[in-house]
C-alpha cells in the first residue's frame, strides 16, 4: 500500500488529507503529524488522516510521498532533519506560497534518490488551522508544480497524479516566474489588506470611523486576518518580487490619487479600465479548461463579444457626466 | 395614506423599497421611478414599489418623503428640477455615499417648508441595478443621518423612523466628519481595488499571472466591479478627504515595503498589528448595541480578555522565527 505523509495539519495540509482520502480511497494510507496535538486530533476526527505518527523518522522511512504543509521557514529545518531517515524513491513535495527558495532547499538538502517536486495549490481562506479544512476548496484550483532540477519524471508524475486525483488543475511553472506572479496576485493583495488595517485603525478618528466600516472594508481587510507566521515566511522568501510589485502598485495608486485630485476624465478612464479588467478576468477564468503547462487559451474575441456592449454603455453613461436629463421623467 | 417616493431603483433604492414595504406595511404607499424602464419593471416585480410614476412632478407633489437614490451628481439636477412641484412639509432625503455637498445642495436649492435630511445606509454589494436588491442587506446596517441646518426636528424624526423601521441603526453625524471617515473605510478600499486591477491586468505577465489569481485576488478586487458612474460621483464630491487618505495609505504602504525589504522584526510587528486590528474591529462591531448619536461604546477591557491570549501566542510564535524544533517530533 502507498503511504502519503502530511507534515503540518493546518488548513491546507488537512484539506489535502481529506481530498486524498476521498479521491484515492483504499490505495493509499494517509499518515499525518503536527506539532500541535490538537491539530492532529481534529484532522483525525475529520477523517483527513488514516493514522498519526508523531515520530518523523518512522513516518518518512519508506514513505512514497512526503507533503510539507508547515510555514515555509520550517520546511528547511524539516528537510535537514529528515535526511538520515529517508528512503530511495521517496518524493518530497510542499504546498508553500513561494517556490524559488523551497525548490532550492529541496535540490540542495535532500539526498540522491529522493526527488523534490514543489507544489502550490491556489486555494485558501483567511482562517488557519484544520477546523475549516475542506476538500472542495481544492476542486478546480490551479495547482502550480515546480520540479527541482534533479527530480525524476516519475516523481513529477506522482505529484501531478495527486493534483489530478483531488480535482485540481496541475500547472507547470518555473519557480522564479511563479514567485513573481504570485507576488502580484496574492502577496500584494495581502499587504494592501495589512496596510489598510494599519492606516485606519491607528488613526485618530478610528473609534467613530469604525462604525461606518461595512462590507467593502470587511472584504478588503479580510486577508489581514491570515496567519502572521505564514505570511512573514512568505515575505522573507519572496522579498524582491514583493518589493517590485509594491513599487508598481504605489506608482499606480499615486497616479490615481492625482486623477482624483484634478482630472475627472482620467479618473473615469481608470475606473472603467478596472471595471473592464476585472470582468475580463472573471470571464477568462470561468472559460478556462484544465490544462498542463500550456499558455492561457483565452479567446479575446469571445470576451469582446460579451464585454463590448456593456463597456460601451459604461462609457456612454460617463459621457453624460452624471447629468440625468430630468425632463425625460416628464414623458409619463 | 403616507406616500414615500423613491427616485432611482438601483440596488439601494430597490432594497429600500423592499424593506419599507415589508416593515411599514399598509401605512405607506411606495412610489418608484427610474430612467431605466427595465429597472422599474424589475422593482415592481420584486414587490419593491406599490406603483410607478414616471412623471416626477406628479410623483413628488404632496409626497411625504422623497428618497433620492441616483448617482450623486444627478441628485443636484433632480433637486433643481423638483422645486416648482414640491409641497410644504415634504421631507427629501438621499442615500449617497458622500454627504457634505449633497446636504449643501438640499439646504440651498430646496424651497422653504421642505426639509432635507441626508442619509447613508452602510450597505452595498459590488453589483448594481435592482436585481440583487435585498431588504436583509439593510438589517443591522449603520444608517448615517445628516440633517441640513434648516431641517425641522420632525423631518429628521421621520427619516430616523424609516431607518428604525427597516432594522437599520440611525447614527447622527456631521456631514464633513462623515465624508472624512467614509473616505477611509469605503472610498479608499474601493480605489485600492481599482489600482490592484489596473496594476496587474496591464502588466506584461498578466496572461500567465491571471491563472494564479485566486480567492484573495478575487476579494480584494471585488469592489472594482462597482458601478463606475456611482464611484466617479463619489470621488468628485469627496476629493479632499479621499486624497488625504490616499496619501496616508501610500505613506503606510511605503513603510511596509521597507520592512519587507530589510526589517523582519518590524514586518512581524506590522503583521501582528494588522491581525489584531482586524480582530478588534470585528469583536467591537459585533458587540455594539444600536445607538443614536452616542460615541462608540466599546469595552477595551472586554476585548483585551478575548484577544489577549491569542495575540500573545502570535507573538510567541513569531519569537520562534518559524523555526520548528524537529526533535519535538521524535517524542512519539
Amino acid at each position: 500500500m502507498d503511504r502519503i505523509v502530511i507534515i503540518g495539519l493546518g488548513l491546507i495540509g488537512t484539506s489535502l488529507g481529506l481530498a486524498i482520502r476521498q479521491s484515492m480511497g483504499k490505495d493509499v494510507e494517509v499518515v499525518g503529524t503536527d506539532l500541535e496535538t490538537s491539530h492532529i486530533a481534529t484532522a483525525k476526527k475529520m477523517g483527513a488522516i488514516d493514522r498519526d505518527e508523531r515520530n518523523i523518522p518512522a513516518a518518512v522511512q519508506g514513505a512514497d510521498i512526503v507533503i510539507l504543509a508547515t510555514p515555509i521557514l520550517a520546511m528547511r529545518d524539516l528537510m535537514e532533519f529528515m535526511v538520515p531517515y529517508m528512503s530511495e524513491g521517496t518524493v518530497v513535495t510542499d504546498v508553500g506560497s513561494t517556490k524559488k527558495e523551497v525548490v532550492a532547499w529541496g535540490e540542495e538538502l535532500l539526498p540522491a534518490g529522493v526527488s523534490f517536486v514543489g507544489g502550490h495549490p491556489m486555494a485558501g481562506k483567511e482562517t488557519s488551522g484544520p477546523k475549516d479544512a475542506d476538500a472542495a476548496m481544492l476542486k478546480g484550483a490551479v495547482y502550480a508544480i515546480c520540479p527541482a532540477p534533479s527530480a525524476t519524471e516519475e516523481a513529477t508524475k506522482s505529484i501531478v497524479a495527486i493534483a489530478q486525483a483531488i480535482g485540481a488543475k496541475p500547472y507547470f511553472m518555473d519557480p522564479v516566474e511563479h514567485d513573481s506572479y504570485i507576488a502580484a496576485v496574492s502577496h500584494l493583495p495581502f499587504l494592501l489588506s495589512v496596510s489598510l488595517i494599519n492606516t485606519t485603525t491607528k488613526s485618530a478618528g478610528w473609534r467613530e470611523m469604525s462604525r461606518l466600516a461595512s462590507s467593502g472594508f470587511r472584504d478588503i481587510s479580510r486577508l489581514a486576518a491570515g496567519d502572521p507566521v505564514m505570511h512573514r515566511d512568505v515575505a522573507v522568501t519572496n522579498r524582491d518580487a514583493i518589493v517590485h510589485w509594491l513599487d508598481e502598485f504605489i506608482k499606480n495608486l499615486h497616479s490615481l490619487r492625482n486623477l482624483v485630485k484634478d482630472d475627472q476624465e482620467g479618473l473615469e478612464k481608470a475606473l472603467v479600465d478596472a471595471w473592464e479588467g476585472r470582468a475580463r478576468w472573471l470571464i477568462n477564468r470561468d472559460s478556462e479548461e484544465p490544462m498542463i503547462g500550456e499558455g492561457v487559451n483565452a479567446s479575446d474575441q469571445f470576451m469582446g463579444m460579451i464585454l463590448g456592449d456593456t463597456v460601451a454603455s459604461k462609457f456612454r453613461e460617463m459621457g453624460d457626466k452624471g447629468k440625468e436629463d430630468p425632463t425625460r421623467y416628464r414623458k409619463s
